[in-house]
């Protein structure tokens, strides 16, 4: 681990050396959707701090998240054996429990965030790890600020988690290399079957994918083409604007030449207005829509334009806890940055984001960093325009260089009677020590 | 491998003692959707059938089924390494590519049939290999019944194909194991998920599963289940009358105890009167409904009568295609009815499909035999109402005891970057020997 970036604006922020820190209790929080990989983050986190007795007394969780904290509902980690923990490296979803729950700004409900300083305050909480993506980024930083303000300081840090890919001066966010690992094998797979049957049957199939604002899910579908002209034939980015005539026209010729045509589809696809091909009327917590649809709306304009007979998938949850074929970088990752996360603690570090790095050089590697957190709140990296091919509908030879290694590698989970063993934990509450509720 | 079975009705077909028999070529397709491990029954069959050298000569593929012996498109096997056959054992989907397509019956249409026996005749192929479902073990039947009153004797060996596992005399069929593990593991998973999430976000999770009219493959959904009340709380089933009263009842309390309700659903769902929960208006050339839409049109019921948050997902061909996580028993098996396939056309049988069944006693083991196809052909084998909970909406420990072993042990192909290594095959045409073309 070192504490560098590519990332000029990244400053160090105040440093407290380790021997003149008090010891104090840490507190750990999933956040957002979950992940394949976001219990190894948590798994990184409570082994690292274990081995700091010294400095780290209890390490608490939140139940459900920060609301959890909020509800002072916290789990005391230490009731959970060592096996326990180990298990959670390849046990996928959050075994805390996570949440949608988006803190208000600091003037609209100050009395939230001062409910968090007094439940750190009353547990002795000194280190806050939040395991998220850019809302929770943001969340975290508040909590550094207002904790400082308010007289009883928090270190928090920001452990990056999320299937969408999309936070700021990380190379890649933990979460997606499985989800990215998942869409590509799915995608191989489908396609042998389409390319199979495709004579008398479907000639038209979509799987529509996670991703939100951000097409790095669906450019992952890319990585099941081995040969070019290879499926998936179609990739629909929301960084690109959908065309129906284009779409109709390729589908067309997919079909006239191949006798088939693979689409993967980014839930995410947009019109040139901003509108989504297919958007529910759903909104969740954090005031983003909930997405979904794309591919039966694809699938009907095929249909009624083209006539072909067709065939979609929505995978939706099954690609982000598709532990079983989680990628072993991913998992690797994830348990580091849980990790990283501590050993900055313990190093006296404030108010950032653990980064991962790639190393420069044609071999993939990687290192840790960090970033500062005021800099990434609330930031969405999407795809650059160089990473999908001229025409919109594939990835370049940049992306697949840039993807490949973080689908790489089999981290397989044990099974038994054929499906795999996952952890369960005790999740031992911790008795409250504030009198009265906080209604969240 | 003995000629043995459970079923009394299993009479032995004529026999023909491998010594007195001539050399013949043989001729193998692959038939309706296909599977996991449908290639692995290829590869059973082609390096049996090699290993006979002097009984039988060439060994040829239909290209795209039964239609290319139909238009007399022949695969030359021969041309295919021994490497790139032994790779059919860890490819999904139809590597010599499959049909949809029913041959009518003999008053119907017998001139389909006599260009079988045309091509077959042409070709000097002794021996059809016919890798299907039901629908296919009828046509393997009528071409063998057709071929001797043509005085062109075709012995004619089925080999059981079906996810749908919906077979008769075969204790299940190859394909279906895969299957139900796929089902069984994205559900434990997506069950973690909904879990983690449910204080906030989605309540009710929704999988919908294939498996036409029979209820096998929602029912392995119930494996995910690892103690009394885990997820899924409901499966529904083709065999069990779909009551809206009952289900919303079920969702509601389920929600109520553990904060979240997860559902696998088949396809094949239906009222009392047989309706569908939800069917498309499409219909395949086997004359099948194309079904597919139970979950979307359940989780609107879900959310317009009770409110909650859901989501759902559709793994479509994901999940006949999944090789990634295939059975080891199943990817055994249907080498091995491959395999057997091929040694009882050597013994002089015809007009059988072969089957697998399944041992006495406590432990797990399984043997060959063989079933007449005038008894398997249009016969769908569904749920026993015994493996069906009381309330309809689990499974019981009979249901487990007999699906726990079909999804046994993990047969992991190879991967390359990220992705795993499936075999792609030459497809070497062969030189056709008819005058003029046959139109399908």
């Amino acid at each position: 681990m070192q504490w560098i970036s590519n990332y000029s604006i990244i400053a160090a922020p105040p440093t407290r050396p380790e021997d003149t820190m008090p010891k104090k209790n840490a507190f750990y929080a999933q956040s957002g959707g979950v992940t394949a990989v976001i219990n190894a983050s948590a798994c990184g986190v409570i082994e690292t701090a274990r081995q700091h007795k010294s400095k780290i007394g209890k390490i608490y969780a939140g139940r459900n998240g920060i609301i959890g904290a909020l509800r002072e509902d916290l789990i005391d980690t230490g009731k959970e054996s060592a096996k326990a923990i180990a298990g959670l490296k390849s046990t996928p979803a959050g075994a805390f429990g996570s949440c949608r729950y988006k803190l208000k700004s600091l003037e609209e409900n100050r009395a939230e965030y001062e409910r968090l300083i007094d439940v750190f305050r009353a547990h002795d909480i000194g280190y806050f790890f939040y395991n998220g993506g850019g809302d929770s980024a943001d969340t975290c930083l508040k909590v550094s600020q207002l904790s400082e303000r308010m007289g009883y300081p928090i270190q928090a840090i920001h452990i990056p988690k999320t299937v969408d890919n999309d936070l700021p001066f990380t190379d890649n966010c933990p979460g997606f290399g499985s989800v990215a690992k998942y869409v590509a094998v799915s995608t191989r797979e489908a396609s042998l079957d389409v390319a199979s049957m495709c004579e008398t049957s479907t000639k038209v199939f979509i799987l529509e994918v996670m991703g939100r604002h951000a097409g790095w899910i669906a450019a992952a579908g890319g990585l099941a083409a081995e040969h070019e002209g290879d499926p998936p034939h179609i990739i629909l980015f929301p960084e690109i604007a959908f065309s129906e005539e284009k779409f109709l026209k390729k589908v067309e010729s997919t079909v006239k030449r191949n006798g088939y045509c693979v689409i993967v589809a980014s839930e995410g696809a947009q019109y040139k207005d901003g509108t989504l091909v297919a958007a529910s009327s759903h909104t969740d917590a954090f005031g983003h829509k909930q997405l979904g649809g794309v591919a039966p709306t694809l699938a009907a304009l095929v249909k009624s334009k083209l006539g072909y007979k067709y065939h979609w998938a929505l995978a939706d949850y099954l690609q982000r806890s598709a532990r079983h074929i989680a990628s072993a970088t991913d998992v690797e990752q994830a348990y580091a940055v849980g990790k990283a996360a501590v050993e900055y603690a313990l190093a006296g570090k404030n108010a950032l984001m653990v980064t991962i790095e790639r190393n420069e050089g044609k071999r993939y590697g990687w290192s840790l960093g960090a970033a500062p957190l005021d800099k990434v709140a609330n930031v969405e990296k999407k795809m650059p325009r160089d990473f999908i091919s001229r025409d919109g509908f594939g990835i370049t030879d940049k992306a697949h260089h840039y993807l490949t290694p973080l689908i790489k590698g089999e981290s397989y989970p044990e099974y038994k009677d054929g499906v795999p063993i996952y952890t369960r934990l005790k999740l031992v509450s911790v008795a409250k020590k504030l009198k009265g509720t906080f209604d969240v």
